[in-house]
Formats: structure tokens, C-alpha cells, sequence
């Protein structure tokens, strides 16, 4: 923990919390939402509640307009909004991604003033010179669907909170005449001049406003309906288009549009809205989103908070998040590691995103209006990352939530006009980021862990037409040679690698379901990862359309072909569904581990750093990449060796070093929750480093206990005995009284209910 | 006449014809569709039904970039899109405005190519370089519903024909492997760079697509919905995005995208579709618009045209043309004039132009889905235009659709964020054209006719909240001083005058519903046109603020400060509710009939001529603007003089002067149907001065015979004895057997039924 920075200041009042359960303990008193917000985490600090599909956050920076359509560092570095080094708010936006390596959204920009009205946002070196505030984190606070902060230059309290589609606002204000509220539409994550396609506001009456921000950013075509309440009619209005291109304002001189002018549309439009305030008098937005139209939006508005009473609207939303975070009661050794975990669960619950109105309307990805019947549909799906811990844990403590996960990735794919599952599902887009098809591991690893709350076989045609799509990305080439050529496909072994993984699993999913042609067909893919394996240099290498290895090679380097997030000693050990293949093809089990050894305790020279995205510098240990997910699975493979005890280590070291309780504290992007999923099935014990597969491997806990409260009214309890963070060894585990002989736990297991204790000592376990 | 042009080719069939009705005439064959399209008519010689959703037209010319946000008079040519001394097509296209002198739309334009591809259009002196094809108008033919033309550079016959909602292309190849349809995104009517927000295809099928344009043009916010089909399945397809500036593809690199990418969404695309086609193999197309989504575009294709039977849609249409010309059997001296006054008829007949889908979903002026119920929306209502002569035309011979017209303005009233009836309603936009609030004129009109197929209660409320609305174009100062002052808002006497005379008819209105407050309150109002007549140049001149004229005045200017389409010569005559107090305050009838007379007999200076707008040497006569219209009205106020066969004599010198069968035969834009209403009118013999008033002021009849054929069931006949065109003075009327001892006709006289007897002679009956 590097600053003692934000623990006072928590305004979590434990009193106020619905304790009906036994297991409902107040657990978001450890959760800490600034945890990520420093360099590298990209998590936001501010209001939200599971899953849900407001996230009301500050935001510290605009980006500059020089940065059109270069993806900088100064973009990059504000993809949640809001970075804890900064010393000024620019407003709150109502919906961020949590932990992405990319961006968006960012809409619909709230800023209280008091004073002479000023409709830039002013510079962070001289926030007087616009409407943005300074503010200090000892004015600051933040709690699972609370973020409170003091705007200095304003001299207005600021306080947020959300239901699962509206976002609420209470601004207290000191005495002024001259109070005001700022609607800023030009303001978005990752923005640049052309971003907005259209925007509109409608005066509803003196205290209701509608309209729409249509975006073409990550998601190539987006549109953010809304509907803003205000608990105080204002006194005026007016608004600026700061857009100089735009040709027809369609006005003709007929009105003073600077003011009262009850409708408004372009592409640059900030507007104000004024009031008289007392002293200390507050005033309280609602705003409301929806996918499908500003009906939709009042209509969620209406559904959702129809009165206003923040504080109520506040607590339900920490009786939510308590309800959630239940699903798992764990002790640890420090209060440290609590606070890890329960930051870990909140970040691990808040992607994918709900993405419907209340009646069920929601559009689609062919940009229909659509009603989910019998599911919730949900958007932000960065499977890449995700498929890997994050689906596999909600698989355990969110059955329900992942089936309709999937039913929406069902849904994705009937609406797609390549007829193709999620690649990253993005608010009604596909904006096809990063690699592999991993809507399948997600799909098989439900269905054999028997969560199969939706049509099975339509889930398995739908893997098997992505996996056949042989237009996309080389898919055409690994099909017919049975790898992706480099000179044909760039990062091709990294696609090899993970296709052949997927291929694994939809065999998996086809066996469960007595599809055996199509498992004949995919396991035999799932082999493929052999063809891009040299055993001249013992790595995975780029191959050829003529069949030959490239000749260049650098195993270290990021940046060489064949490889995306990880050099190719990264990218060699995934084989996730085959490890002992994989380690008789790099020499046996003690060559193997000798390697993975040097992974984690070899220098990656600098140069080499400089290269490697999305994580920090604490985001490595050796070679080995935290930060990003190719080598999560990486630390448990010593299990299939001779030396399992050296998982259970780099396990132990991997929690310690990897997660702190400080905003800088996440050494990579977060990444909708995977490097938080990751956390929690290692602190419990296991990991799924095949999902598709009803096995976890056996690593290391690091609580004292936990409890898994499954939603089908069983408990799965974890006692770790001797735990300290010296006795990192396991020397034992017991299932059920009886000794588990196996380095594997069984998806079953949990599910069953049961008691594992895991005995611990300081010397590794070596027969 | 000016070129024996296209008689020879009209492909009208008369024995094709259903002629069950006794008086079903084959009228279509008076009908010339280039009539207009050569200058300042702004006609379009396309394909459309009366009042069609769908005009789908030939474009022979794209607008340079150059011109981005300039009027300049390129822009302006092409209002219709088609110029009739144009030498290439570059395709066609869906939607176009008949006669306006402003312009947008042209959406989605269609070209059939054959050969290498070509994705530019190239330009009109070298076509080969570009998709487009030379013509001669030889081998081009127009008639309603049905446009012919060859391509010659691509060896293409076109046809098109439309249902109301669906346009249908029938194209025949000569043999080729390459041939292409073209649909080209980027082209627009007063196109520039910026004016796509956004457009989007999705190929369904290999035989359909669906898709949008949303455009910020003169409306600000339109989106057009659509789906094509094609009666061949294409063999392969692509596109090209010309917009350098989109920042987000959001592709990733996943896909060829230059061919068979099944979805494409940018700012400046066209797209191909290709097939191998035999010698006169024809391929064709089915484009159904949509104001709603891509669903009701499919649902109006299926409904409308669930076939491919292009020859049956073709004579479905003209049939309906047949219905509607029938409403009006005349018979005239000269071919000539016959086909004038049908395709004065036909062009009266296009505009306002449906808006709503077939289950009766349309987009209103709050961008939200509203279903018309128990009436057809109409967009485009160019009311300073039309509310002259046209909507009270449409009283006559179309009284069901001009209440449904007024429904569909008080749904955009309804619907306004500013609470007013539309001023120039277009496209669930108001985009604020021209001055007044005619909407008033024309529900008065309506009401006073008694055509009341609306509520008549609410359609008073919604004039009194337009004509109270304050913050509108001057109307504050205009209601408390009387006047809009010069130096507070310019176009003011224009504008007053104008406003006063709506109040007039607002308070016509209030009197029928027996609301004699708000007749109070208006009928004061409406003798405000006093207030900007100064007696010392006996003319209607600009007042400021503190009560004074302004200095400067020419009464000959039109762009002098107080008036805008017009000058003070032809504006301060612009009293029509109360032309008797106008002749005293202008000296009484001598003098006023002296005044009117040099109306049409001064020149006027080149200079002034330069900065009048929109029309033609040919569309005026001395000062008097007939291609304008503010005078419309004017060369029938020596009625209220000694002099009223000056009227007779003026009226049939406009006829024959201003109206002519070439495509330059419009001296000025044709204006949605108000410059051939006046033509339909003045032929017959009568004209609304004062809509809003049950009488029609006298004038001198073109036709020999016309029959008034109403909706219900009753004939108004009317016989010209001694017609010729030298026999232009009325020597005796008489109204179903009584000598008519008024120079006026009343409505009822009309929908009575009865017979009107002109007696005419070539010497003025001066007594």
C-alpha cells in the first residue's frame, strides 16, 4: 500500500445495510473503487451497481483535440475517465468500461457551476478558466454505488449514485444566483473532432429534458438515448455549438437560440441550464439511459426511481452490491487482503453490462429494436480477456447472470450479418478487438459445468459457424493447413494458438451434446498448436504459407510477427487444453519446468518492456506478464510436472505482487474483470486453466477461509489450516474428510456443496 | 414552344388504360413530366404516384465540393436534380422536391453499369471517366409513374416506375460478365462533404439489402430507411468508404473488406453489386423507403409491390393518375393548353408528399415513432407557397387528403418543442422557410369550406398558440406595437403584412367555431398592415422601432431592407383580406387601378431584376413577379376597382405568357404545385384572393369547357361560349341559369354543383 490515501473517508454506514442473511455480512466496506485508478488499472472511482448498465463516474481530463485519431498515451491513459494523479474534475459521465486497453463512451457529461457561466472546460493547469473544478482526494470519497467529492472552485458538494439504468445526482450548493448546470454533449472518452456523428436535446418542460448522443467510436455506430430530470425547474436555459462545420443549423435567424430555445441538434453542443440556490440547497438529476429511445429512457427513469430520494436509491444499491459481494465470505490473514478481494469481486461484477430497457427492449447488432424474452441482455463482452476466469467464475456465484450472458451472445450472433458470435460485443457493434473466437470456451464451459440456461444446441451451430467463417482473420488459411500462415495473417501463431484452444472446446461442447461428427472435426483442429511449434528453438514460431518457420525470430519481442500481448515465451506454453502434449513437445516435464522457471525469474530487458502493452512496469515479474492474459493459466502449468509446489509459489508471489490495495495497486489493465477473477480463484485455491473443462488446477490460497454460497442453496466451505504468507505450501487437502489425491478439484465439487481444507506449510511438498 | 422535344416518345398506351368511369379520360398523355426541368422549374421528369412517398427521378449532375455550404447557384440548379440541357445521368435517386427554390434529399441513387467498375461518377464532359453515361433526349421519355431513358455509354435501357412507398427500376443489358448496380450513399441534392451524419448497408441476402441515409441538410435531422431488392441474386458485391476523415472503421484488419463484407456503415460509401447478365437480360430492383426503420421499408415492399410485375405497378400508378386528373375534364382551344393545364395538374398534385409507412408508423418532429391514426401523414409542406392557391385547390378536388394534411400539421404541432403548426414542414423537421404562420391560412381555408375532417376546436388553439408564440420571427414587437420593426428584425413589412393577414384568417376561424374572443383579439390584428403604410410614398414601407419610416427606401429593390421575395412595388399590395380599405389607403380605385396597371407595364432596370430570386426573364411582366409569389393575387384586385376587366385581360396575357409546354416553361419554381394551383384556378376562371374566405374573385377563363367532378358525387360544370384567345373579356355570367350579378364565386356555388356559363367577347364590358 503506497499512500494511505482514502480509507477515512469511506462513507460506508454499515448500520444502514439490510442484514437479513445469515452470510450478509457488510462487505462493501472493503471494497475500495480507487483501487485501478492510477496508471495502468483503468478503473473508474465512481457510482454503480452490478452489472449495471449506468456506471456515473468523474471524469479528470478532456482530450485534447490534437490527439485526433492518433490512439496516444494521453488518450490511452484516460480510458475509464479518470486518473488519481489529477487535480481537477471536468464533470460526470454516465457510462465507462472498467479496466479496457481501449475506449469510449464517456456520455453524457454533468457539471454543476456556481458563478459567471463559462461553457469550455478549461485546462487542468487553470481550471478557473473553464467550467472544470479543482478537487483534493481529502474531499473525496467512494463506495460500491457512492462517490462523493467536493468541487473547490465551485464550492459544490457533489454526491453520485445509480439503479441499474439511472444515474443520480445530488449537488449541494452555497448561496448563488448565478448556479448552473452544464449538459456537455462534446465531451466523450477517447473523443476527437469528428467522433459524434449527431446529437440532440429536447426541453421536455422547465425540469425534464430528452435526447440522444450517436457516437462513431470503438463501436462504430452508437446511440445513447436519454432522459434528464431535474428536482428544481430551472429558471433559463441556452446552449453553444461549438461545431464550426456544420453547414445548417436549419434556424433561419428566426429565433435568439442563445437562449430558451427548447430544442437543439448538431455535433459540438454544450448546454446550461440556471438556477437561484440557497444556501446549502440542493439540486438532484436523474438521468436515464436507453439503448432504444428517449421513451425508453423515461420509461427506466419512471420504472426504476420514481421519486427523489437519493439516499434510498443509494442504500439499494449497496444492499445489491452486499447481496452480490455475499456470494462469497472469505477471511483472510490481513485486512489488506480483504480489501484485495473485495475490490477484486466488485471489479469482477461489473462487465458485462445490462444493455435493455425495463420492458426488455434493447437494438440489435443489425440495428433493430429488439425484446429479450426470458433474458436479461447484456453488452461489453471482452471475451479475450474474459473467458479465461471471469465466465468461469460466474459460472460459479452468477449461474443465472452467465446464461443470459450467453443468451445475448445467442442473440449477437442471430443478428450478425456475418452470422458470427461475439468477438467483443459492444453496445449494439462488434468492434472485432483482439483475437480468437472466444465466445465458444465461454459457451462450452457452461454447458459442461451444466449452466445451460439457454438452447444448447443453437449455441453449438453458432460455434461451429464462427469457427468455420473462413473470411475472418486467417480463419480461411488455419482451415485448410491447419495454422495461420504470418505472410498471409499477421499475429498468426498467437491465432493458432487460441484457435486451436477453441477448436478444443466447442469438441468438448459437441461431445456433451452427442455431436460427434462436429467433435471429430474440432478435436482434431485443436491440435494445431503443434504445427507452430519448432523444435529447433523449442518455442512456437511464425510459419510460412509454403510451410517453412520465419526466419526472424525474437523470442522476447512483443512487437515481432506473430505474436499480439505476448512474446512468443509467453505465447509458447499456451496450450491450455493440452498441457502434457505441450510439454512433451519442449522436452519432458523437467525441461519444461526449467523454462517456466527462467519465465518468472529471467530480466526482460527494457527495450523489450518498451514494447509490451497495457501494464506497468509492476505488471511483470521477470518475464512473466501479469498485466496482460496470454500467461494467466502460465503459473498452475508446473503441475504437470514434477514440481507442482513451484505453482503454488509463483502463485502465492503473483497475488502479493501483482495486487495492492493503492490506486496504482492493478500492475495491467483490469480488463472487465479478468485480472480480478483471476485474483479470486487464486486466493481460493484453483484455477480454470481450461475452461471447457469441469477441472480447476489446484494452486495456492491465500484467505483463511471462504465460504461459496451457491445459488443452489448449497455451501462449498474452503478452510485453509496454517495459513500465513510463509506456508504458501500445500501439504494436504481434504475433500469431504476423505484426501484428495488429485492435483485437480471438480466443478461438481463446488457445486455439491462440501468442505475442502487445504493444510499449509513453509516447505514445498516435494513427492 | 420552343423545341418539338418528346411528343413523339411518351410511352403512354391509352387502350392499357382502365376507363371504366364515364369521365375516366386517358389524361395522362396531356401530361409532359419535362416541363420544368430546364431553368428555374426545379421539376423533376421522374416517376412518382400523386402525393407519392417515392419520386424516383434522374440526377444529371453532382455538386462539386467547391461549393461545401455555398447557395451558390450550381447548388441551386439542381434543386430537382434533373437540368434539362444536362448531357449525362450519373444514376437515380428516390427523393426530390417539385419546384422549390431550395433543396435536399436525392437520396440513394441507383446506377446500372456494365463493363470495368468504376466507383467514381466522373464528370459531365467525360462521363467515360466516371459510373456516369451520357443521353440524348431522344432516346429519354417521360410520363407520370414512368421514365425511360438509354444509357449510352453502358448500352443500358432504364425504366422506373413506384408504388407509393417502393420505387421499381427495370434495367435491360446488352450481354456482359460485368455488369454492375451501383448504389451510391454519397450523392445528395445540395450535397456537401459533411452532410452525411451517418449511413449504413446490410446485405440480407443475396438479392436483398437494408439500410438508412441520415443526413444534416436543410432538414436538420432525416433519416431515410430503406430496403432493395434485386429480382437476380448478384454474384458478388463490395464498396468503398470516400471519407477520409472516419477515424473508426472497426474492423481491426479481420476481413477483406473490398469484397462481400456483408455490413457497412461510414459517411461516404458507394457500393456494387455484380452480375453476368445475357443479351437483354433484365435485371430488376425494388427500393422501398422508410421514415421509421429498415422493418417497415420490407413491410411497405411487401405490401405494396409483392411482385416483380414492373408493368403492372407502371399501370397501377397511372391509373391512379387518371383518377386524380379526372377530377377536372377540360377542354381547351389548343393542345398546347390542355397539356399545359394537366400537367399543371400533375405538378399539383405531387407535394405534400406522404410520409408514413403502411401500418401507419412515421417519425414525428420529436425524432420519436408516432402511428397515424385515422389519417395519412404528409410531410413537405412549402406553405408561403402553397397555401395561396394550391391547398385551397386541394380543397376542391381533394378535400379528404388536404384534412389529412392538416391532421399531419397538427401532429407536427403536437409534437413541435415550440408548440407551433409547421412553418415549412419537411421530413419530421421544421426548417423555418420563408415567413408567417400560413399553416393558419390553410386551416381556415378548410374550415370555412367546411372540409372538417379534423378537430376544428384544436386546430383553432394551436393557430392562436403559433400567432402568440413570442419568441418567433418578430412577433413580439408585432403584437404590442402593431408592426415588426426594421432595425429589431428584418423582412418586417413583409412580415407584417403577411401576419396580418393570417390573423385575418385566424379570426375567420374563431368566428365559424364561435370563439368571438380570439375573433376579437385577431380581427384587430389583422388591420396591423396600416401600421407599415406610409401615405407620403403611398406604398407599404419599412417602420423601426421608435415609431419613424426608415429613410433609405426604393420601392423597387427587393433586396431593400422590410421584404424578401418581393419588392414594395409588389408586397404593398399584399392586403388580400381587405383590398378595399388597401385601395383607400393607396388614393382610392383610380389611382390604385393606375398603380396596378404600371405593374405591368414599367420595366424594370436590369439591376433590379439581378437581385430578384428564382425566376427567370421569362417569369415576369414589367415589375410583376409571377415567378414569385407574393403577386399571385394581385392581377385580380382591379376586381375591387372600376376596372375589373383588367383582370380578365391580365390573367389570360399571365396564362399564356408565363406558362409554356417547354422544359423551360415554368418562368419561376413551381413551388410544390402554388405556381401551377394558380394556373389550374385562372384557367377555370376564378381565384381564392383570401383563402379563408368562402369566395373566389373572377377572372377570365382559358378553357372552353371544365367539368368539377367532387368527391362528393355532385358536378360543377363550366361552359365559355365565344371562347378564343382574343375573347378574353367577360361579357356575362350565369350561375345555373341566373345571371350572376357578382364578380365573385362562392364555394358553395362549387360544391352545390351547377353549371357556370361564361360569356366572353373581345371587348372589355366597362361598365
Amino acid at each position: 500500500m503506497r499512500q494511505p490515501f482514502f480509507f477515512l473517508l469511506l462513507f460506508v454506514s454499515a448500520q444502514t445495510l439490510n442484514a437479513q442473511q445469515a452470510n450478509n455480512q457488510n462487505l462493501i466496506q472493503y471494497v475500495h473503487p480507487f483501487i485501478g485508478t492510477e496508471k495502468m488499472g483503468h478503473t473508474y472511482p465512481g457510482a454503480t451497481v452490478p452489472f449495471g448498465m449506468v456506471q456515473l463516474s468523474p471524469e479528470t481530463d478532456t482530450i485534447p483535440y490534437e490527439a485526433h485519431g492518433k490512439y496516444n498515451s494521453a488518450v490511452y491513459k484516460y480510458c475509464a475517465g479518470y486518473q488519481y494523479t489529477d487535480k481537477t474534475i471536468v464533470g460526470f459521465a454516465h457510462t465507462h468500461f472498467s479496466g479496457t486497453g481501449h475506449s469510449d463512451l464517456g456520455d453524457l457529461l454533468i457539471m454543476p457551476t456556481a458563478g459567471a457561466l463559462q461553457l469550455n472546460p478549461g485546462t487542468a493547469d487553470k481550471p478557473e478558466t473553464g467550467f472544470r473544478s479543482a478537487f483534493t482526494h481529502e474531499n473525496e470519497s467512494a463506495a460500491p454505488n457512492y462517490y462523493k467529492v467536493k468541487l473547490s472552485d465551485q464550492n459544490i458538494l457533489a454526491e453520485l449514485t445509480t439503479s441499474k439504468r439511472v444515474g443520480m445526482h445530488r449537488y449541494t450548493y452555497a448561496k448563488s444566483e448565478q448556479a448552473h448546470i452544464i449538459l456537455d454533449l462534446v465531451y466523450g472518452i477517447y473523443n476527437y473532432d469528428d467522433k459524434n456523428t449527431w446529437t440532440y436535446i429536447r426541453i421536455e418542460n422547465d425540469s425534464l429534458l430528452t435526447g440522444y448522443r450517436q457516437t462513431n467510436g470503438w463501436a462504430r455506430t452508437r446511440t445513447v438515448y436519454f432522459a434528464i430530470a431535474f428536482s428544481k425547474p430551472f429558471k433559463s436555459y441556452g446552449y453553444k455549438n461549438f461545431s464550426s462545420k456544420q453547414v445548417y443549423h436549419g434556424f433561419w435567424g428566426k429565433f435568439d437560440l442563445s437562449s430558451n430555445f427548447p430544442e437543439i441538434a448538431g455535433k459540438q453542443i454544450r448546454a446550461y441550464f440556471d438556477f437561484d440556490v440557497k444556501e446549502g440547497e440542493q439540486i438532484k438529476l436523474k438521468v436515464a439511459l436507453s439503448p432504444v429511445s428517449t421513451e425508453g429512457a423515461l420509461l427506466n427513469m419512471q420504472t426504476e426511481i420514481p421519486h427523489w430520494d437519493f439516499d434510498k436509491i443509494k442504500l439499494q444499491g449497496q444492499e445489491e452490491w452486499n447481496k452480490e459481494l455475499n456470494k462469497l465470505n472469505v477471511e483472510t490473514i490481513s485486512k489488506e487482503e480483504k480489501i484485495t478481494f473485495y475490490t477484486s469481486m466488485y471489479h469482477a461484477l461489473l462487465a458485462p453490462t445490462l444493455y435493455m430497457d425495463v420492458d426488455g427492449k434493447y437494438k440489435g447488432l443489425d440495428e433493430k429494436i429488439h425484446v429479450a424474452k426470458g433474458f436479461d441482455n447484456y453488452t461489453t463482452f471482452s471475451l479475450w480477456d474474459t473467458y479465461r476466469a471471469l465466465h468461469p467464475l460466474l459460472n460459479i456465484i452468477q449461474p443465472k447472470r452467465n446464461a443470459d450472458m450467453i443468451n445475448s451472445m445467442l442473440a449477437h450472433y442471430d443478428q450478425s450479418a456475418w452470422k458470427m458470435l461475439p468477438i467483443w460485443s459492444h453496445y449494439a457493434n462488434e468492434n472485432w478487438c483482439m483475437i480468437g473466437y472466444h465466445s465458444a470456451s465461454v459457451i462450452a464451459d457452461a454447458v459442461i459445468k451444466n449452466n445451460i440456461g439457454f438452447d444448447a444446441q443453437h449455441a453449438l451451430d453458432a460455434c461451429v459457424a464462427t469457427a468455420r467463417k473462413k473470411e475472418y482473420d486467417g480463419l480461411e488459411y488455419y482451415i485448410q493447413k491447419g495454422y495461420v500462415p504470418e505472410d498471409k495473417d499477421g499475429s498468426s501463431v498467437s491465432k493458432t494458438l487460441e484457435y486451436a484452444y477453441d477448436d478444443w472446446a466447442i469438441a468438448q461442447l459437441a461431445k456433451k451434446l452427442n455431436r460427434m461428427d462436429i467433435y471429430n472435426e474440432f478435436i482434431q483442429r485443436s491440435e494445431n498448436y503443434k504445427n507452430v511449434f519448432d523444435p529447433s528453438v523449442c518455442y512456437m514460431r511464425p510459419k510460412l504459407n509454403d510451410g517453412t518457420f520465419m526466419k526472424d525470430f525474437d523470442a522476447l519481442s512483443t512487437n515481432s510477427p506473430g505474436y499480439i500481448e505476448g512474446n512468443s515465451w509467453n505465447y509458447s506454453l499456451y496450450v491450455p487444453h493440452q498441457p502434457d502434449s505441450l510439454i512433451r513437445l519442449m522436452g519432458g516435464k523437467k525441461k519444461f519446468a526449467q523454462h517456466l522457471d527462467s519465465l518468472f525469474t529471467m530480466h526482460l530487458p527494457d527495450h523489450y518492456f518498451a514494447e509490451t502493452e497495457d501494464i506497468s512496469r509492476d505488471g511483470i515479474i521477470g518475464n512473466y506478464v501479469h498485466g496482460n492474459e496470454p500467461s494467466h493459466h502460465a503459473a498452475y502449468l508446473f503441475n504437470w510436472t514434477h514440481e507442482p509446489w513451484k505453482t503454488q509459489e509463483k502463485i502465492r508471489m503473483i497475488l502479493k505482487q501483482m495486487y495492492k490495495i493503492s490506486p496504482d495497486g492493478l500492475g495491467g489493465n483490469d480488463d472487465c474483470g479478468q485480472m480480478s477473477a483471476w485474483y479470486i480463484f487464486s486466493s481460493l485455491g484453483f484455477y480454470p486453466v481450461a475452461p471447457g473443462s469441469d477441472e480447476y488446477a489446484i494452486g495456492s490460497p491465500s484467505v483463511t477461509s471462504a465460504s461459496i454460497n451457491l445459488d443452489n442453496g448449497k455451501t462449498f466451505e474452503i478452510k485453509v489450516n496454517d495459513q500465513s504468507d510463509k506456508n504458501v505450501y500445500v501439504q494436504k487437502i481434504v475433500l469431504n474428510k476423505q484426501v484428495l489425491n488429485r492435483n485437480v478439484l471438480k466443478h461438481s465439487d463446488i457445486t455439491n456443496g462440501g468442505t475442502l481444507i487445504f493444510y499449509m506449510g513453509n516447505k514445498p511438498l516435494k513427492n
